[in-house]
């Protein structure tokens, strides 16, 4: 039998050996959900000039004292570009940079043309009406954006109007996924009433997408012993995922072909599902971590383990990628002492969850059916009816309950 | 001066004409985060037959009774593949099926090799003991998925298990953005200290991305009537944008553009940031949205209105991509009434916010900053110190708060 490492002890080996990746430099266009490396600064205030906020004529403020519908004062119309002379107007539109010698902007309503095509202004504007002064957004080498920040659509609009064509962003890490399944069919195979399809590779392949990993290539190998060893010694590579043969099966083969070519740290874990989960470094560095074959537990310990080590080699969070948040359970839910287990389940509203069928019942299944998880510690026999517990909100689940119902829509 | 449409009629107008697309058949490997046009059923039991849930020693169960370390049970060893014959026992492993005549799994612990080639079973186990039945996890014809669906990573697990290669998900929306600034330029041609960078093209192009939209193309048409009269005309796109030209300046010509090509519905809307939004369709049908120049502004009314669009033509929740929930104000925030306010938020604890710069003040800054953002119904003037509000959180605002600090780490 395999020694069963504690969850805590495995996920310290992971926080211990793995540290974010080095920088890149990304475009600013491609890179929504890049990980900032280092602060962008401002390289000049935004905005760069004093500028029109409105469509209105610009002029300066003391020539407008006492302008009124009964003494309307004229100016004379100067084209875009031109110092203003005294009591000069220039047209502006919203954005547009002021004329020299302008200090405001008079709103269209409070002008109109004259018989000698200049303006009459009917009210006086204080000065900085209306303007938007070099550098009121943000004064040239503010920060713009924190080192860490995972870019969100608005962070490009701001890079893009601060003049930012490229960015230092953490690299993403090279991921290889190795399935060791014997006799495997892909699911555009035809089809045979005895196959078996290929579900861990396909489910790596999206987690590892998900958590900002590039495959590299994904590889289907049987249980070819020389093939595993060639595969964890390929050079380029910042981590690799072997999918099955990690188990006490008869030609579970995983754990010793990585301990042969390289370092098996922890083979092992105290996991429910997930316990023939392992860990180590091949031969060239890479990380390599061993993950059941069965997919609910290649899931999790993909989520827990091989999933936290991608994040913090991207410079992610290294925790779970849920929401998490309290609720209670309206049943019981029993876990065995010992072991850290995973818990499906579904929301009954907003502040309850009800356990639903157990991986061991109803393996992948229960995963995509869940509105979430709860994590038993292992010390732990589980919780009573009406525990408060934490649970793991998967993505998407927020959008059925608050994001229709709850009115995100800004109707009135 | 343009007249404002409520901001209700407008999310209106787009609900009445606006349906999800037709459907494509993608695949599966790539269908993470499509939306399924129609429920995905089981065509086979999961799993397809009986197979061992753990790595043992199948037998039948009635021949292991009265098994025990002091009167140890012979078995005869069987090749795999084989039926049982009686007192016959196979090795099997974890997902095995089960030899015909097998109806039970004996864990390794309990059984040995004898000397004859055989094993000696020392505990009687249950029929059905370790065994998935098929169809335990899903019968066949069972939904596994339904209509609607978002597809999560777990799910393409699950479609891959069960064998399916190709699903119904409706169609991405084709996108054009057609950006009209004068002279401006992109943010990786070489600095001038007077240039004004386009940001409406990034920013947009990052949230059509959020969207689940396909950018077909972006252009810059500077302010030439001509081209966008021909942008609005062209054929093969689901909905155009147009950012800038849209509001009272010397040459906004968007609106007058679409009415002559096809329906300007709406041109002006009370909403601040983005009162001079527009909408309606071009020629060939296509919807478009006019979006103001300023870039918050721009933001604001893709988010309220084109933004919608496009989520309800790839049949996604139209509403606002973020997470809302009720917080407190601990300073005031102040509206005009008759409009529709958006103030951007920074949260100080779970529970409180407060408002940050407004978009007046700081532009696209604010946008990026906030965690996230107050809608000010129209026939409100603000909210008091102290008042619950509805606030819609930035994805990641999560991310310091309760993934890392409230403990997502399942350490023990």
């Amino acid at each position: 039998m395999i020694d069963r490492t504690r969850v805590k002890a495995a996920l310290d080996w992971i926080d211990k050996n793995v540290a974010p990746l080095g920088v890149d430099f990304g475009s600013v266009i491609d890179a929504v959900g890049r990980v900032l490396a280092e602060p962008v600064d401002a390289t000049a205030d935004i905005p760069r000039f004093d500028r029109a906020a409105i469509d209105g004529i610009a002029v300066r403020a003391e020539e407008t004292v006492g302008a009124s519908a009964y003494n309307p004062l004229s100016f004379r119309l100067v084209p875009q570009g031109e110092a203003l002379p005294k009591l000069g107007a220039a047209r502006v539109d919203a954005g547009e940079p002021l004329p020299t010698g302008a200090d405001t902007v008079v709103p269209l309503e409070y002008a109109s043309l004259d018989a000698a095509g200049g303006y009459e202004i009917i009210e006086p504007v204080e000065a900085g009406g209306h303007v938007e002064h070099a550098g009121s957004h943000a004064a040239r080498d503010a920060i713009l954006l924190p080192a860490g920040r995972e870019l969100r659509p608005y962070d490009i609009g701001l890079l893009a109007l601060a003049g930012v064509s490229h960015v230092p962003v953490i690299r993403r890490p090279a991921v290889r996924i190795v399935v060791t399944g014997r006799g495997l069919s892909q699911s555009d195979a035809p089809s045979s009433s005895a196959a078996v399809y290929d579900t861990d590779g396909p489910l790596l392949r999206a987690l590892v997408q998900r958590d900002g990993g590039i495959l590299a290539d994904l590889c289907h190998i049987d249980r070819d012993r020389r093939k595993l060893h060639d595969a964890l010694t390929a050079p380029g590579l910042d981590i690799l995922l072997v999918a099955g043969a990690t188990g006490n099966g008869t030609d579970d083969f995983a754990g010793a072909v990585l301990a042969e070519v390289g370092e098996l740290a922890i083979h092992g874990v105290a996991l429910s599902p997930g316990e023939s989960a392992g860990m180590g470094r091949a031969g060239a560095g890479a990380l390599v971590f061993l993950l059941p074959g069965a997919p609910a537990a290649c899931l999790w310990a993909y989520e827990l383990f091989a999933g936290r080590a991608i994040r913090r080699l991207g410079g992610r969070n290294p925790a779970l990628p849920f929401r998490s948040t309290e609720m209670l359970t309206n049943r019981k839910i029993v876990s065995r002492i010992g072991v850290t287990e995973i818990c499906p389940v579904r929301c009954r509203d907003n502040r309850s969850v009800e356990p639903i069928a157990s991986f061991a019942e109803a393996g992948l299944m229960s995963a995509s059916r869940a509105d979430g998880f709860v994590i038993i510690p292992e010390g732990s026999e589980g919780f009573p009816e009406g525990a408060a517990v934490t649970v793991y909100l998967q993505q998407g689940f927020d959008a059925p309950s608050s994001l229709i119902s709850e009115g995100p829509d800004p109707k009135s």
